[in-house]
């Protein structure tokens, strides 16, 4: 079998993919990576040369990018059920894309108080904030995951972005919002990756 | 087989997704969409709520976002080789998700002149478009495509990206992204692709 890498911060977008990894149940070492010169010293920017956590190693390939990581787990462990089939695929790549695309780029703008006019929404991918968080609201008040019934990889990436803009306030609260992250939280891979991350975390 | 349609507008994103269909090579029906009250109006919301295009109809399956769709087509038409195996996606999925988060982002933020201060680079997903450029000049001066040997979807997608960028001058002018642009732009299925949507435009 081949040697599974977890290069990421306890405090960084790499709970998404430790949670992923707990979901998947594959053995795997994980490397913490310091902020600053650690991240941006020749070493790691080999693995990414963006310089940013996460990404992973496994064999001879790299991924980098939560969502793309996510996707790839996914697949190469097909055992844990966490992709559908490649004929059966729609909801899930809309879902996944429409994350790492418009929910991403919705949350930094509002963050960086870059707002775009009516006007610059025809170009914006995500056209404006409250389109999204609306277009979720629909969604989730009417199934229970990403591509209905079963839970999947979307719902850990785009889930996790949900999660983590509840917390951080990016995003408001909405009662879809809030059942549909209590749902997936209660999984115990999700409370096997937090307990990890936090005691990584602690000892850091 | 199942009815294939295509919701687009020739002067949009929908040139993606009409590339990937022309290199996909089955059958489809386009309904061009008009900008505003038709693309904002019921009948088409019930296919994207974001009121946007490029999307499509497969059979049952909606599939929204330009990269889902370029990844949805790659598996639902496996015979065009556009996705590797399941086993051997690590460059696929991260260069998608690279393009459809950072690169996307990165342009748009320049255009909306929102340039992250070097403290936000570390939140933003993308850090900051010079990262972004100089990660994706390193990556195509060293091998033909975002795969290594093979034209994937991600050469669609991705590739669209740059040459978008290129054309609208949101992304600088480097010699590696013409020489990419130009492979990929030689491809029959671009050709044919660019005609009909060039031919749709001046129709309209
Ligand atoms: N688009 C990347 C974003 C990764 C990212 O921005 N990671 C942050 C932590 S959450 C980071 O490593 N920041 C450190 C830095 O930029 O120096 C992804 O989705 O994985
Ligand atoms: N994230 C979407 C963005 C789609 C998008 O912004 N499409 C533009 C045209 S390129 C649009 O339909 N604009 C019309 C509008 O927002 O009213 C994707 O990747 O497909």
């Amino acid at each position: 079998m081949s040697e599974l890498i977890f290069y990421t911060n306890p405090q960084s977008r790499g709970r998404i993919v430790r949670w992923m990894l707990e979901e998947v149940g594959a053995p795997y070492r994980t490397e913490v990576v310091g902020y600053g010169p650690a991240m941006k010293g020749p070493d790691y920017l080999a693995i990414n040369p963006m310089g940013k956590v996460p990404a992973i190693r496994h064999g001879g390939a790299v991924v980098t990018e939560a969502a793309a990581i996510c996707a790839y787990l996914a697949d190469a462990f097909p055992a844990a059920g966490l992709a559908p089939p490649t004929t059966e695929r729609a909801d899930y790549y809309r879902w996944l894309f429409f994350a790492a695309g418009p929910i991403e780029a919705a949350v930094t703008d509002k963050t960086l108080k870059a707002v775009p006019t009516p006007e610059q929404r025809a170009f914006v991918g995500y056209g404006c904030y409250e389109n999204v968080v609306d277009v979720l609201d629909v969604l989730l008040s009417e199934r229970p995951y990403f591509c209905g019934e079963s839970f999947t990889a979307a719902d850990v990436y785009a889930g996790s972005q949900i999660a983590f803009g509840l917390m951080f306030k990016s995003i408001e609260e909405r009662p879809s919002f809030r059942r549909y992250v209590d749902r997936i939280q209660a999984r115990p891979a999700y409370a096997r990756a937090a307990e990890l991350d936090d005691a990584a975390a602690a000892a850091a």
